[in-house]
C-alpha cells in the first residue's frame, strides 16, 4: 500500500499523460475494446497505445506486441487481461516505469484463497516498481476534463454523461454502473466517476481527496461498503468541509443479512455500521439512506446556490400543497416563519384571496395576474428574507401556455440573490433545462424538494460546524492509562486524574474522623460500614443516608463502629465509609469503545433503560471537544430530559459535555491499550456532573 | 347533509344517465366548456345538455336556455356559474328532479362570513329537494367507466389518463389536479378521481366507500387535510379491508404551520393528526408521507397481484445492489430467510462463481449463459418458496440486445405463480410496459422497490388482521360513569366495576381486623395510619410496608394504633389501611382522550418518563379487542421492556392488553359524558396487572 496521498498523488490514472491498453480488443464491446473506444470518443489528447500480440491495428489505433515495444512514456496501464497474466504484465509496467495501473482483471481477494495470495504478490510487485494500483476487479473510471474513460462499464456504450459537477465514487463496480446510468437517466451533470474494484491499493478515501481538490466538481457521492482507510476518509471529509464542498455517502450494510453479504463478497473489515454512520455525520458529510435520495442532494448541490440558513419560504397556489410542504418542512428540520406583518397588509391590500402569511398562497386568482407572483415572491426575498425558497405551481409549470410566462416571473425577483430556490410542478425537460440554466431546481414532488432543500441547510450547518469542529478541547493531566484489567475504585482514581469529577470518598476509623471527613465533603454525606465480613449491610445497620449535620454524622458512626462488632462476631471491621449523597439529577451512560476499523468510538445516551431498550444513544469519533460533546447530548431524542421534565430544574449540560470530552481524550490517547471505558451512570445535576461508577476494560 | 350512503348513492354523480351542465361555455378551455369537452372526448354515452341562454349550440351540442327547457330527465347538473347565481340554480335543479348537483362555484365557506351563509342555504336547499351536492368549489371528477368527466381540471387538456384501477380522491382541488397529471406521467392506470372542495353534503369518505365496491377500482389512494364525516371513512376503510383493496391515503397538517394553514383554507375540523393517523393505520390503510411514496404504493398494488407474507427472496448480478437491497428490506420490516442449504449446494455446482444465498448473486456470469437466470429463480420460486421476489439487472433490462432475453428468463418461471416481482434497473416506457403487462413491477431505485413491495406485506397483514379486528371484547359488568368530577378512590372503584384490577384496600380498626385483612389479600402488605390530621405519617412511624407475614401485621397495627396517639396529641386516628404490596413489575400508562373528531381515543405508552419525553404512545380509536390492544403494546418502541430488560422476567402483556381493552370499552360507553380516563401507572407484573393511580375527567 503506498501512500503517496497529497494533491495529484492519483493524477496519472485521472489525468494521464498517455494510456497504454494491455488486452486492448478490436471489437468496442470487449473488455479489451471498450475503454480504447471510449477513450477516442471522448476524444483524449495523449497518445492511446493498444497491446494485444496477434494484431496490428485496434480500432484504427497501431497495437504493439506487447508494453516494451511502445515508444513513448506510459503514465497509466490498464490490465484488461486474465488474472493468471496480470502479475507478469505489472512487472512489465514497473520496468517501463508506468506510474499507474487500473487492474480490471477478477479473480483475486474477493474470490478468497489463491486469489487474495495473488493479489498480495499483485501490491507487492507494484510497491516495489513504484506504480500506483486501481482494483483490481475494477470497473475503471471516467474523468470529463482529461477525457479519460478507462472503463469497461457498458453504461457509456450509447452516450457520454452530460458534463456537470457531480464526482461519483463506487465500491461496486455493478452497482456504479446502476448509478452512473442512473445518473445520466436523470439529465445529472457529471465531472468524474471512478470504481474501486478490490481496493488493493487505491481506495474510495483517495479519490475522495482528488476529487475534494478538483475544481470541476462540485459535489460528491460515494456508494461504500466498507472501510480500508478510515484515516484517509476522515482526512478528505475534513477537507471538504472545509472547502464546503457536498459530500453524500450511501454506506450500506445496516442489517444484519446485508453486513454478512457484504462481509461474503468483499475484503474489506466493514466497522460497526452505526459507526461509519456517525464519523459521516460528525465530518459534515450527509448519508442517504437511498439512491434517489443521493441523486435529489447531488442535483440540488450542483445546481442551485448553496445555503445560507435554513429558513423556508413558500409560495403556492394550491392551500392544500402549502400544508404539504409545511409538513415536509418540520420533517426536514426546516423551519417556516411568517411573513412580516406589514408585508401580509400590503399584499392582502393587492389581492385580498390571498393568504400571503406563509406558505404564501396567492391562489389561482393569479392565473389572470402574473404581476401578483412576481409582487409576492419578491416581498418574501426582502421583507422575510427566506434563505430557501420553494414555489408551487403545478401544471402551470409545463403549460406551453403559461409556462414562460411563470417562469419570467419567478426568475425576474430570484435571480442573482443567490439563495437556493425550487420550483415545484409538472415537468418536462425543457421547462427542467430552462429553470436550471438559471440556478433553479424543479421537483414534481413537494417532499422531494423540500428534502433537497434541507439538505443544502444541513450542509450548511455541517460546513459552519466543522469550521469550528476542534473546539474546546479540555487539557488532561494524565492520559496514560494501564492496559490491564482494574477495579471500580481504580477506574474512578484514574478518570478522576484525567479530570473527570468522581465523588469523594474516606474511610474513616472513628467518629471523630467520620466527621471531619464529611465536613470536609459538605452534607448531606451517605455512610457504610467497611467489612470483608459483612455481606448485607443493611440488614446490621451498616447503611445509613442523607446525614444531615456533624452530630448525626458522629452518632451513627459511633454506633456502627461499637454495635456491630458485637453483632457480627469476629467480623474485621476496617471503619466506616463516608462520601457525599449524589443529590438529584439526570443519569446518563457515557463511555467509549473501540471500532474495530475506525478506533476508539465515544458513546452519549440517557441512563436507567433508555439507551438500553430505546436505543436512543449517540455516537461520534474520539476525542470530541466540548461543543460537539454538548451537541451530542442535545441531539438524542429524549434530549428533554436534560431541560428538566415534571418539575425538576434544567441539568448541567456543559459539564456533562466536559466529562464526555474528557473521556474522549483519554480513549483516543489509550487507543492501543483500552477497548472500552465506561461511566455509567454519569449524574448530571443542576450544577455539575460526577461519575458515580466506571469500568475500563482493557484490550486483549 | 344527507345521509343516502348505502351503495349506489354516488351513483347519480359518478353514472349519471343524463348531464347538465350550467354555465355551459364554447370554449373548451373555460370552467364551463371543459366538462363539456371532456365528455365529448371520453364519449359519455348519455344525453349532454349545455345550459347557456346566450347560445343555441355548446360545442356542438344543442344549448337551452335554462334546466326547466331541457327535454328528457336529468340525472345531473354542473353548476358552473357565479356564487351568487349558484343558489338559483340549485332550486331548479330541484324544480327538475335533478338526484346530483356537482357545484364547481367557488366563494362559499372557504372565504368564511356570508360566503359559509350562502353555503348553509345551498345545503338546506339541496336537502329539501333530496340533492346530493357535490363541492361546492370543487373541481369536479372523473370516472373512466362511465365517461363522466365532469371537471374544468386542465390536467385532461392533452389527453385522458390510461385506463387503469386506481381511485383518487383529493380535498384539495390543485393539489388533486397535480397528484391526476403526475399519475399520467408516469403512465399509471386511473379508473376514477374524484375532487371533493368544500364537501358541503359529499365528502371523500363516501367517495372512498363508493370506490370501494366499484369493481373497476382496485387500489384507492386519498389526499385530505381533515375529516368531516369520520363515522363514514371508518366503515369504508372497514369495508376495504374486509373486500382486501389497498388504500393509501395522504393527510397532511402534522407539522404546527401545516396544521394552521390547513386550518386557515379549509373550513373542516382536523381532529389531532395523530389520531387521524392511528386510525388509518388502526383499520388497513397505509398512511404515506410523501407522494412518490403514494404512488409506488398504487403502482404496486394495481400491477403485482397481492402479498400473502414477508419473505422477500433478491436475485441479483451484483454483490453491492445485494447489500443495499437486504439493508432496505429491514427497513421495510420484510424478511430475507436464507436458501435451504440443498438449493445452495446444487446452485453452486452448477456456477461456483455465485452466492445463492440469498441475496443470491448469480454475478455478471449469468451475461454469459442466461440460463442460470432461470434456475436460480425457479430453485427461489420453488424450494425457496419466498412471497416476494426482486431481482436486480441494472442495464442489462434496458439493452436492446439481452433485455427480451433477460425478461424471458425472468418470466419464464415466474409467471404464473401469483407472487409479487419487481425487476430494478434502468427502464424506458417500454421495457417497463412489456413487465407490467405481465404483472411484473419496475424500479430504477431498488430501495422504492423494496419499499412497495413492502407495502403490499403491510396489506397482507392489516386484511387478515382486519378480518379478526373485533377480536377478544371483553364483558363490562358496569359500563356507566358518572359525567362530573371524581377523587381517586372513586375512579378505582369505578375502574373496578369495569374489570379493571386494582389492589383492594381495607381500613382497619385494630390490630385483629389488619390481620383479617392481611390474610385476605395475602403477604406481604403494606400499612399506613390514617388520619386528617397528621400529614408526614412517616416521621411518625405511620408507614410500614413489606410486612410479611401475621405476626408482624398483628404488632405493627398495634404499635400504630397505640403509640402514634400518644406521639400526636388531639389526633383523629380513623385507623390503619392495609394493602398488598404491588410488586415487581413494569409500569405502564394506558388513558382515553377524547378527540374533537374522532371520539374517545385508547393510547398506550411505558410508564416513568418514557412515553412524555420519548413521545413512545400508540394510539387507537375506542373500543379496542384484547388483541388489537396487546399489538398495540408490543408495537411500542420500547416493547422490550416487556420482556424483561436486566434479568427481569417477562410481564403478563395479556393482562395488560385486557385492561388496555376494558378501560377503551368503558371510554366508548361514556363518549358523550367522559373527557378522559387515565391509569397511570398500570403495574404490569410477570403474573397480572394492576392500576395503582386513576383519574376520570368529565366532559365540561
Amino acid at each position: 500500500m503506498q501512500d503517496d496521498t497529497g494533491p495529484g498523488g492519483l493524477d496519472a490514472f485521472f489525468s494521464p499523460r498517455s494510456i497504454a491498453i494491455v488486452g486492448a480488443s478490436g471489437d468496442p464491446n470487449r473488455i479489451g475494446g471498450r475503454p480504447v473506444h471510449y477513450c477516442l470518443k471522448t476524444g483524449f489528447a495523449g497518445p492511446i497505445y493498444p497491446v494485444n500480440p496477434t494484431r496490428d491495428e485496434v480500432q484504427g489505433l497501431k497495437s504493439y506486441p506487447d508494453l516494451d515495444a511502445i515508444p513513448g512514456d506510459i503514465d497509466l496501464a490498464v490490465l484488461a487481461v486474465p488474472s493468471e497474466r496480470a502479475l507478469a504484465t505489472l512487472e512489465a509496467c514497473g520496468r517501463r516505469g508506468v506510474r499507474a495501473a487500473a487492474v480490471f482483471s477478477a479473480g483475486f481477494s474477493e474470490v478468497g484463497g489463491e486469489g487474495a495470495a495473488m493479489q498480495d504478490a499483485l501490491i507487492e510487485t507494484a510497491a516495489r516498481h513504484g506504480i500506483r494500483l486501481l482494483g483490481p476487479n475494477c470497473l475503471g473510471y471516467y474523468f470529463a476534463s482529461s477525457g479519460a474513460c478507462v472503463t469497461f462499464s457498458s453504461s457509456f456504450d450509447e452516450a457520454l454523461p452530460a458534463k456537470g459537477g457531480i464526482g461519483l465514487i463506487t465500491q461496486s463496480g455493478a452497482y456504479g454502473s446502476h448509478l452512473l446510468s442512473m445518473a445520466m437517466a436523470r439529465r445529472l451533470g457529471v465531472a468524474a466517476w471512478v470504481s474501486t474494484g478490490n481496493e488493493a491499493d487505491v481506495t474510495v478515501a483517495e479519490c475522495l481527496a482528488h476529487m475534494v481538490e478538483d475544481p470541476d466538481v462540485t459535489a460528491i457521492g460515494m456508494y461504500m461498503e466498507g472501510i480500508n482507510r478510515p484515516d484517509l476518509l476522515i482526512a478528505a471529509l475534513k477537507r471538504a468541509a472545509a472547502l464546503r464542498k457536498p459530500v453524500t455517502i450511501m454506506k450500506v450494510g445496516s442489517s444484519e443479512v446485508g453486513a454478512k453479504a457484504a462481509q461474503s463478497h468483499t475484503a474489506s473489515l466493514a466497522g460497526s455500521d452505526a459507526s461509519v454512520g456517525a464519523v459521516i455525520e460528525q465530518f459534515g458529510a450527509i448519508r442517504a439512506a437511498t439512491t434517489d435520495e443521493m441523486f435529489d442532494i447531488l442535483y440540488a448541490a450542483t445546481v442551485a446556490p448553496p445555503a445560507r440558513g435554513d429558513r423556508l419560504g413558500i409560495l403556492t397556489i394550491s392551500g392544500g400543497a402549502g400544508v404539504l410542504i409545511a409538513d415536509a418542512a418540520e420533517r426536514e428540520n426546516l423551519r417556516v416563519p411568517p411573513m412580516p406583518e406589514a408585508s401580509v397588509t400590503k399584499l392582502l391590500e393587492r389581492n385580498p384571496f390571498s393568504s400571503p402569511r406563509n406558505p404564501v398562497d396567492v391562489t389561482a386568482h393569479a392565473l389572470n395576474d402574473f404581476d401578483l407572483i412576481a409582487e409576492n415572491l419578491s416581498e418574501m426575498v426582502q421583507a422575510g428574507d427566506y434563505d430557501l425558497l420553494l414555489a408551487f405551481f403545478t401544471t402551470w409549470v409545463n403549460s406551453k401556455k403559461l409556462g414562460p410566462r411563470l417562469r419570467d416571473a419567478l426568475l425576474e425577483t430570484t435571480r442573482g440573490v443567490g439563495r437556493p430556490f425550487a420550483v415545484v410542478g409538472l415537468l418536462n425537460d425543457e421547462v427542467s433545462k430552462a429553470y436550471e440554466a438559471e440556478g433553479v431546481l424543479t421537483f414534481e414532488d413537494p417532499s422531494r424538494a423540500v428534502a433537497a432543500l434541507g439538505a443544502l441547510a444541513r450542509y450548511a450547518r455541517a460546513f459552519d460546524r466543522a469550521a469550528g469542529l476542534e473546539g474546546t478541547m479540555p487539557e488532561i493531566a494524565d492520559k496514560g492509562l494501564p492496559s490491564r484489567s482494574m477495579g471500580e475504585a481504580e477506574a474512578k482514581a484514574l478518570l478522576a486524574a484525567a479530570g473527570v469529577p468522581v465523588l469523594p470518598e474516606v474511610v474513616a476509623g472513628t467518629a471523630e474522623e467520620a466527621v471531619t471527613a464529611a465536613e470536609g465533603m459538605g452534607y448531606p454525606v451517605a455512610m457504610k460500614i467497611v467489612s470483608p465480613d459483612i455481606l448485607h449491610k443493611t440488614e446490621v445497620g451498616g447503611v445509613a443516608l442523607n446525614l444531615g449535620d456533624a452530630q448525626v454524622v458522629g452518632s451513627t458512626a459511633g454506633r456502627m463502629l461499637s454495635e456491630i462488632p458485637a453483632q457480627v462476631p469476629g467480623a474485621r471491621i476496617e471503619g466506616v465509609l463516608v462520601t457525599p449523597m449524589a443529590g438529584a439529577g439526570v443519569e446518563l451512560i457515557v463511555g467509549t469503545q473501540r471500532d474495530a476499523v475506525l478506533g476508539p468510538m465515544v458513546m452519549v445516551g440517557l441512563g436507567g433503560v433508555l439507551a438500553e431498550v430505546m436505543k436512543d444513544v449517540k455516537l461520534a469519533l474520539a476525542p470530541v471537544s466540548v461543543e460537539t460533546a454538548e451537541e451530542m447530548l442535545r441531539g438524542l431524542r429524549g434530549a428533554a430530559m436534560l431541560d428538566g421534565v415534571r418539575g425538576a430544574p434544567p441539568v448541567d449540560v456543559r459539564a456533562a459535555a466536559e466529562v464526555v470530552s474528557r473521556l474522549s481524550i483519554l480513549a483516543a490517547a489509550n487507543a492501543d491499550g483500552v477497548e472500552s471505558i465506561e461511566i455509567n451512570p454519569l449524574l448530571v445535576r443542576e450544577d455539575g456532573a460526577v461519575a458515580l461508577d466506571a469500568l475500563i476494560v482493557p484490550r486483549e
